[in-house]
């Protein structure tokens, strides 16, 4: 049994012990808030835990990693900056090496388990092109956007699958007292978060009541497989955005663990990663179970 | 640039052909007939091979295998015996461990890639039910069971869907001479192989004029993220049967060869791969594109 903490109580944080709470192998030892990471590092230090689930912004997630994984604990994150993914490992590597540690950068479901599927497709069809299509669900980025625009008082901006990649936004508002929709609705059009798709801007008396952390991604490939074309795949889903976060956060530290037991000292990301070291089991129980 | 022969020149062997026509890191040096097996091994013992693709019939695969690994060179195959899986893999790992090669076996699309999507969905989604519906396409087995059935001169058993695993069987029989239809259609029904599903038997002037490669698959997982339920996810393809499989001997083959490299001696399955080593290119690049 391997002790974990998670570093971050929000949506997915909460996921993340949701997650460990159902997993036999790995046991929580405590939830720690961001203002207590020196406590953190201390009972890292001291060899309590095995293992942390960063669960903070996106962007606080290389100082934490950084100053965990010097300590020799294992570290998971969902870091979701698609271009900044390969510097993070870089970063990470070199703490992980020289803590003797793994870390799993970017193991949401994206960046992460579609990140999987889309390298598979690949395997399988070398030439062709792939399609991620997001949504019905709230795009986190967009929302925050939204809600720093002068005049807006709360925001929910969901993502539409349009098809082909391309996706509409629906961005619900409350308006602070006093300003005027036409004039919000022109800034957030102006905005480069909005400037580039098809956006409509919806005044509502409460964005709280429109909360739902549904979402759903679809995936496509159509291409060639040797010499033969017409070859066509799709991955799709329906989910709960955090607790999917949560529970691959959570099958990826198990995976981490096990890289650091057989000394691959180092950060990855999950398409590096025997998909099999995620699950729980014997080899080849899971084998027989799966292949 | 690494030397890759073919063992077996049927459908799977000619797709191989194709797909190693693609790649730019593999070269093919030879196709091997069965009957060649010993020129084979002794090109193997003189270091003229890096990889072998064994695209024989399924039972002969073991055997094959086995002479190869020892010479030091690497194999695939898309043994698709789901219950042998196991022991096949533990035979040959003993040879590969002694040759220092790698053998991946199963490595089709299923067993093979769908064993992949089916570890990432339990990785995802811990607990609930994962269906596995074929087709429609032909089912190799049943079309051979079927053949073998008195009376019948030559049959195609397509394997319909219908949801939650259950499969219906559409056989198509050209009768021998004087063979009575109803007679043969019972013999046919009281087959193992036909004995458990829906199976409907449709008397045709000629079974060649119904052959094609085409095939599918829709695995479905609905089930529960740590303690969220109504997860549901879907992977579904239709396909070129033989090229596809071609081309993922050739992907795994790939990784076969990098785990050789590093000096990871033995036999696994494609769950137990890193899926980024089945591609061509950089690892960072590749981390760019599909991360």
């Amino acid at each position: 049994m391997k002790n974990i903490a998670i570093l971050g109580y929000g949506n997915i944080g909460q996921a993340a012990e949701q997650a460990l709470s159902i997993s036999t192998d790995l046991t929580l030892l405590r939830i720690y808030h961001h203002n207590e990471i020196d406590s953190l590092e201390s009972d890292c230090r001291e060899g309590k835990i095995d293992g942390v689930i960063i669960c903070t912004p996106t962007r606080e997630v290389q100082t934490y990693a950084e100053r965990l994984l010097r300590t020799g604990v294992c570290t998971v994150d969902s870091f979701d900056i698609h271009g900044q993914i390969v510097s993070l490992r870089q970063a990470l590597n070199t703490e992980a090496v020289s803590g003797q540690a793994v870390a799993v950068v970017a193991a949401g479901w994206d960046p992460g388990t579609d990140s999987v599927v889309r390298t598979l497709m690949k395997a399988m069809v070398p030439n062709g092109l792939t399609y991620t299509n997001f949504g019905p669900g709230r795009s986190m980025g967009h929302t925050v956007a939204a809600k720093a625009i002068k005049g807006v008082k709360n925001a929910l901006s969901m993502t539409i699958p349009l098809g082909t990649g391309i996706h509409r936004r629906m961005v619900y508002i409350e308006l602070e007292e006093g300003a005027q929709y036409e004039d919000v609705k022109q800034r957030l059009l102006q905005d480069d978060y909005f400037a580039h798709d098809e956006t409509h801007v919806i005044a509502v008396d409460s964005v709280e009541a429109l909360n739902n952390v549904a979402h759903g991604v679809k995936l496509t490939r159509n291409g060639v497989s040797g010499t033969t074309h017409n070859q066509r795949m799709t991955f799709s889903m329906t989910i709960n955005n955090p607790a999917l976060t949560g529970q691959v956060l959570v099958s990826t530290l198990r995976a981490a663990l096990r890289l650091q037991q057989e000394k691959r000292y180092g950060a990855y990301t999950l398409i590096e990663i025997p998909p099999i070291y995620l699950l729980e089991g014997e080899t080849e129980e899971n084998i027989k179970q799966l292949v």
